[in-house]
């Protein structure tokens, strides 16, 4: 108790937001270790390698075209594209914290992908024969992937942390990342083509218990600052459509060749639709006169395609897409309307994005709705061939029946959810200690802790320590 | 006589703003009859389908590479991007309907794209065996294409609308589209791969006789709101280049496999490139001091895209498509120089984003133009067998001469113009009705109608109903 | 020496900057001469034109996804992204020089690639047989990356020129990028496919010289502009993410089907990532308390994939990348810090947006790396047919040595390097002559003298030419 007490003491010390030291410290050493990890550990896969001309020939592969790198390079793209600039400017909406919300975005984001190659690939794409894990286009994607779990979690603690926080947090996040999809994918055998439990789920609660942890009662010496400016809001619009645009992509970057891209890509263009629709009369009649909130339409409309994540290489059926989305635009919605600030009140979980709307109660759903199509699925709806190939049925499961893996996935969720609160408590503390450079309470949600900003004669009187931003002087 | 009147004195009631209970419920009993329908009707293709795999054997396909997806799905990716950030940020340019813009640009095209599956697949995909419809990666595509037409529809009422004539505007509009579409397509035998008649022409017409249908006597209460503010102007440009960077992917997305879709995407390459140089002097040209407009920068460089779209998987040749964008940027600019307020003051026709001038008038061009490259056609040019697959001279119609084929598309155009404007007449009479929310003439292009508004010290003196905007209060 | 006298007082003349009548002239004049080329000179290729079929048929090529269409146009599509919204967006950073940066950068590169497909063309792809230039995918790509050059170069003299200045700059660079290209790539055996030193060190060079040859002593009456505005910086990040998301596309669009795409991409993803921390780490250091500057943020994260660019289809091995990503960001950076105020103060150059330290340096970086890495290159590593594909060691250059290549790379570098200082000091001297409208140097950065700004309370106070900016009205 008596440590707990000194712990708490030692954690409410004044503030002192200067990272000159520890941010580039933690960037240049974090930098150099994966350098010299990478040098170790990394090299080109065989569809990568000069060596690729020998291997087509013997293996007969006819054509370049048959490369991997054709079938999976433009949903890399879109995936990337989501990554960097739907997770960046979705959370551009703050009046006084664009800045933050798109430069640590971009920080975490280019770490977090070169961490999540080695830790994936540790766990993946190790190589037998030679120790080393041999990357290509997928392991790129798969990356994006992880660094999405991160992003998510960013959602969450938005303004309220100083980047070498989001550094500690997105190391940590990677590697349990790494080992919650190890366990959910390869051990247990479920499948998540979209990651609706291995992205969403787990990032989600990870956010969320940080969050938790780092509670400030104080927030609202900055609430002033919580809210959007008529030009923020259009810029976390760039945001969203990029993410909603692109879901399709996401859903079926990794998904199998041919058939299961196909559908996949289908069934979560069909989720966001209808979503879009449900969202937007839920946001209207949750106001007196009719009108639509901003935050409903930027985020709501998006659940759908979190929501069919697992299920959209499966036979989900174009109707079954549209009935996820109908249901996940309403419960997003109505998640905005009354469980943030709920959780705000009474949970002392303060979400700055509401990603508990966004991506914890859609990748829930994901989860379910993936259980019950895998449970539910049968030869004469895939073909016996089918059948095995959208649920990999071989090998060492190749006797597995539909109904089993649904448990499986079920399961999949269940570890998902540990990972994500059990993980984002134990980080939640470490990010607690008052070494990291957090902003004090009454500075959160604001570019001026962390960033030069420019003298602005619209938005932002004169500070005293005056900025003229000029990029051609000493 | 006398009903005209009371219609009319019906039609001017005052205007009643509050759409809490029209709009969601327009939303959830679409959304619902959308998940009934797609129950009953929308089933997967085979290259979607989980069959794939057995299919592609019994037809000898030798790798997933020639599943449709691969040949499409990066162009389809592009489509839904003009479609989402390109229609929807191009008409952020008013300095207080930014919102409504990117916003109800969302809805729309959400709701349009279910309701097009359907209507285009009745006439379209119905697969006879089993009466279902069955959709694929060229479905999407040409779902996009249809909320396309009814898209820019809205540029003409930009504003001037409620979400709920909207939603009703694009039902028809999507109806409407699909009937022509396959007269124009099927009946006809018209060649229309990027849509200049089937697209611009129909939504173009469609949108202007709506606008003039509805009218606004004392539209000038709200012209000091019509008008853009400097960053406004920008948003827009992000709108304008994503259009015209992805615009050889429209009009090159459902051509033929190979030549088709690689030489529809040069010629709308190039002719993009004529029409901004040509829109960019004209613009200079016709101010006193040579300064350059921005309505003209984003709107009439892309007119060029426009007029290419029937003719560009024809062998237009380079300087064929240099020659379409030379004139259609000329003729655009003149258009919204002299053209567009002559039609506002004369013919009673106010069109707000100019659509007149981006996509009547070339959609007309292109029209032309592709019924004179059909027309002059010849096995010389494209060889016996180039011939026959370009213009799909083959089953019913093996024995068509390309003189005949340009005679069938100077017909489609006709079609597209006759429904453009007569739907747009009985649907802007539906419109006018006094029972769909829509503004007073001094509340037009005001976010502030339909939308929470953040509290803005620099744009917006706050208002008496005061938005704080929060997004983590009760 | 009195020539050199009387030419300075001829170009120091009071500037008028009415380009009414220059701009539509060399607009219309330009436009039409590309016509009159392009009817004599150039065609479909064999991939595009409609004879395709009859090609496929006598080249046994078994499918359509064999057109080069599908190798490359999802990374065209990418890098015309970079090319407009890219560029355009990354240099909208000024306050009030938005609406130039993205419009000029419009206008040029819609000049520009016309212009490129015709001088590439002539030394690249001139049919021997009919005398024409045959198009397809990888000439549009080509055209992109040569206007590339050209914007890269307006960079440097961003604000301080007229449009009709940088169309001459445009119509020389794109001229003097076509022969150095030829030189390097074809005559000196150079591998450069992400452009390290024909695009980059070319472009930047060019137009520091040119900016130096127009060096304004009293610029400093205008410095008052040289900066941004919390909003301004925002949407130059949307240009600074689009650049380097696609910069994989960038690097590997028109290397090696197969491998070599493969390995582009990946090196260049893993050179961003590393370039991101350490610039962020080197702009954390170079301020008193720590936070950092959105200058660096915007500029020196995309240093990493100029450097990459000549090696990325080498094998670099995953950890060079990192290793080359890691050192770009850090010179990057202090590049900002320190050299362009000294080159600016001491060496007469004024650099806008600092292209020396992001494509200068890491351009001339990039050659000397890809000088290294082909000279590394070995059997053992790339596998016989491996290094002779990778390095086309192939017909007359058949018994070139790794070693030798190495040569030659570095060889290239420097005619890069003599053709942007040569070139750029003779067109910078074209560019004195006070016939271009070029703005007097209290009005430079300003978007007000080229363009109708919109009346604007927030930002602009009421000029005295009152612009009401409607679309409807004379």
């Amino acid at each position: 108790m008596g440590c707990i007490q000194s712990f708490r003491q030692c954690c409410d010390r004044p503030k002192n937001t200067n990272v000159r030291i520890s941010l580039p410290a933690v960037c240049f050493v974090w930098q150099i270790a994966m350098i010299i990890l990478f040098g170790i550990f990394i090299r080109y896969n065989e569809e990568s390698d000069a060596h690729w001309i020998e291997h087509k020939t013997s293996n007969n592969i006819s054509s370049n075209i048959e490369n991997d790198f054709y079938f999976r390079y433009p949903s890399f793209q879109d995936v990337h594209v989501m990554i960097f600039v739907g997770f960046g400017f979705l959370m551009t909406f703050l009046k006084r914290y664009s800045f933050g919300a798109v430069g640590f975005n971009f920080l975490i984001a280019g770490f977090g992908l070169q961490w999540a190659l080695l830790m994936q690939g540790w766990f993946h794409s190790l190589d037998p024969m030679d120790g080393k894990i041999k990357i290509g286009v997928e392991s790129m994607i798969n990356a994006d992937f992880c660094v999405a779990s991160c992003l998510i979690a960013y959602g969450a603690v938005l303004g309220k942390v100083s980047p070498v926080q989001l550094m500690v947090m997105t190391l940590f996040g990677v590697t349990l990342y790494a080992v919650e999809e190890y366990i959910i994918l390869s051990l247990i055998h479920a499948r998540d083509a979209g990651g609706s439990m291995v992205i969403h789920t787990f990032g989600a609660y990870y956010g969320l218990s940080i969050s938790w942890m780092l509670y400030r009662p104080n927030l609202d010496q900055s609430k002033h600052r919580i809210g959007s400016v008529y030009h923020s809001d259009v810029f976390a619009m760039i945001g969203t459509l990029f993410l909603w645009m692109f879901w399709p992509s996401f859903n079926s970057a990794i998904s199998d060749h041919g058939d299961g891209q196909h559908r996949a890509a289908i069934n979560t263009y069909l989720s966001l639709a209808a979503t879009v629709l449900t969202s937007i009369a839920i946001s209207s009649l949750s106001q007196k006169t009719g009108k639509l909130d901003m935050v409903h339409i930027q985020n709501a409309t998006l659940a759908g395609g979190v929501a069919v994540g697992t299920a959209a290489e499966f036979m989900l059926m174009p109707y079954g897409s549209l009935i996820v989305g109908f249901c996940c635009g309403i419960i997003s919605t109505l998640g905005y309307i009354y469980i943030t600030p709920f959780m705000e009140k009474y949970l002392k979980i303060h979400d700055t994005c509401g990603i508990h709307n966004l991506h914890a109660m859609p990748g829930v759903i994901g989860g379910i709705v993936g259980a019950i199509t895998a449970a539910a699925a049968s030869k004469g709806v895939y073909g016996t061939e089918g059948l095995a190939n959208t649920f990999d049925f071989m090998g060492k499961w190749k006797d597995m029946m539909p109904t089993q893996q649904g448990g499986h996935q079920a399961a999949g969720l269940c570890v998902a959810l540990c990972f994500g609160i059990g993980g984002g408590i134990i980080v939640g503390c470490i990010l607690r200690l008052p070494i990291w450079g957090d902003a004090p309470d009454n500075s959160c949600f604001d570019d001026d802790i962390y960033w030069e900003l420019p003298e602005d004669e619209e938005n932002n009187p004169p500070t005293v320590e005056y900025n003229n931003h000029m990029r051609n002087k000493f």
